[in-house]
């Protein structure tokens, strides 16, 4: 990963397709702004980066890609303050995360100096394209996938980083019912689970239909061992609050290290609320819920923000969750976006502000 | 999966490159036939089977199999006997194993007409393709992929299935060194270890690149909960003979269920020799070695064929296997493609012709 001094090529769009998008009515992740970055490794190294108008690419029916899942991304949000400047909130997180999927996954590591710069390039570009106001921003997805012909099952020998973009407001509008896993697994020790590796997501699409057809709107996984402990979401860590305490798991080889639910567990703190990083027992949460102790859940994810969970199942029994005053999934997603669109003062340091 | 009566719209290249081709020299997976296929799903049904000259295609950096792993493939062999006729071997295996595959990865089931009549027509085609002789076959990999462009973590509405092939040889040429999983793992109980899913054979490539890097070939997987079971290696299930008895791990939630550990159960039931299909104990095999019981391990698969393992890892520890006269190995290996190459009698209907 060593430091290369190489400059961004760059070639602009004609003419912006921003006036086609209907920004107030955005399906998450359907309209992309203007470019996007490429920056293609082969030969042992990272070649110069691309930044070019957003469109489909050539692919060879056997890149690796299709055959082997040997593909990580991420997830990540810019905002814009109403003075008009765009922040990114905590991308180095981001950055590090991506190349510790990476390396699970046997894809070279990504340098640091070439993702700041590109993801930099493309905001400025496509600066109107991140709206200002409450609960719009711009989606920042990067990724990386094999891009080697071959259906040999071994790592490829060349990759393809990209960073696409889309305009988003909130993910999920409604408080999401949820469901315990009893049977079906996300990840196990030794394995993915760490990593937003692209396999994990698809393995969970079953099940989760699954859950939808029973009228749960997501699947909250256990360890697949046991299926005792509440582990997380499909795109969110998971939070319980039991009198005036939040629980959370802890991450593991098997739990994403969620950008949010490390923000969360920091805001919570600074505002005095105890917080119990430990292995969350399925026992724990319904007893607390019989017993009327259960105040709260919610989700933790960079695209759903804070999600407020109504309702869970477990072993055919549904626990409703009580209506309480003061929620902390309020409290969370208010503090948090306070900070994101710049309304507070940014104490941790978690805004990297993109100029125009 | 209703039954569709679709004609199958052919495009043949203009010029065949077969002539480029040395197949006494092949890398395996690096040389693709003339023509391949894709069928579209979109809105709710697969489309007409499109044969076509191999080649790149065109997607959207969105395109939900680079990020979600939707994706999942088999891979079958065709042989040319010595009369000049290709028979595909147990190829509703694979039809079968396939579909089961797309279920856990909510990919709609692919009809079974569409199947083998776009298999056999691509065969028709490049017959030449599949070269008679010993070792000599068609390599043919179907796969699905998810082609929505869009990136919210759900299934996809749209999707392409394929098949492309590629003539080979035998896979590995040499014997193989093994190590035993201690740490790392390939799927839990609950997970889609079962299904040919791309994400599984991404996961392995790290744990794969250091067994290499302390001088073995493959990792045989253990379980993920203890490590104290021998399960399949990456693309091969796991024999061990203990005195003149075979024993392999039971299939599961966590296993393939290959078609080639299969008919070498068959072929070792036919020939009288026991077969015990039950949990692999590390220690019994350990044990067993120690005390000169143990005589081969082999993997079965169908690009490895039979795969000889000459040693195992395991804490630290190389246990080499002996020389043994009448290797089960060489055994299996010679009855399985004397039936491939169409040398004896078919007595279990494994093969299926297609006439040029
Ligand atoms: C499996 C999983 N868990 C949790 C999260 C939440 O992580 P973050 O807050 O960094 O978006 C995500 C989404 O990124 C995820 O994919
Ligand atoms: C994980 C895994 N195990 C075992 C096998 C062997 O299965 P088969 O004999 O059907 O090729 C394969 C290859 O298909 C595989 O990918």
């Amino acid at each position: 990963m060593e430091t290369q001094s190489l400059t961004i090529q760059i070639k602009k769009v004609e003419k912006s397709k921003i006036n086609e998008v209907d920004f107030n009515n955005l399906a998450f992740g359907k309209n992309y702004a203007d470019h996007m970055m490429y920056c293609d490794y082969k030969d042992g190294k990272w070649h110069t980066p691309q930044i070019v108008p957003y469109g489909p690419m050539e692919f060879h029916p056997s890149t690796k890609v299709f055959h082997y899942g040997q593909a990580v991304f991420e997830g990540m949000k810019a905002f814009k303050d109403d003075h008009g400047t765009v922040h990114l909130f905590r991308p180095e997180q981001n950055f590090e995360r991506i190349n510790k999927s990476s390396k699970r996954l046997a894809i070279p590591e990504f340098p640091k100096d070439l993702f700041f710069e590109s993801l930099e390039a493309l905001i400025k570009l496509d600066y109107n394209w991140v709206k200002p106001g409450q609960g719009n921003s711009l989606y920042i997805r990067p990724f990386v996938i094999a891009t080697e012909e071959g259906v040999a099952a071994a790592p490829s020998d060349s990759y393809r980083f990209m960073i696409i973009t889309c305009p988003s407001q909130a993910y999920y509008n409604k408080p999401v019912k949820v469901l315990f896993a009893e049977k079906f697994s996300r990840s196990a020790n030794g394995g993915v689970g760490y990593a937003k590796a692209a396999g994990n997501y698809g393995a969970q699409f079953y099940p989760t239909n699954l859950a939808k057809s029973k009228g749960y709107d997501q699947v909250i996984w256990t360890d697949a061992n046991t299926h005792d402990y509440l582990e997380e979401a499909g795109t969110m860590n998971i939070f319980f609050r039991i009198g005036d305490k939040l629980l959370t798991a802890p991450t593991s080889d098997r739990i994403l290290d969620g950008v949010t639910r490390k923000s969360v567990i920091q805001l919570a703190k600074d505002k005095g609320i105890e917080v119990e990083i430990a292995p969350v027992e399925v026992k724990r949460i319904k007893d607390a819920a019989k017993v009327g102790e259960l105040k709260e859940i919610f989700g933790t994810g960079t695209a759903a923000t804070i999600a407020k969970v109504t309702a869970f199942e477990h072993a055919g029994e549904e626990f409703p969750l009580p209506e309480v005053d003061k929620e902390y999934s309020v409290l969370m997603k208010d503090s948090l976006q306070d900070i994101q669109y710049n309304r507070v003062e940014d104490k941790n340091n978690w805004l990297h502000p993109v100029k125009p």
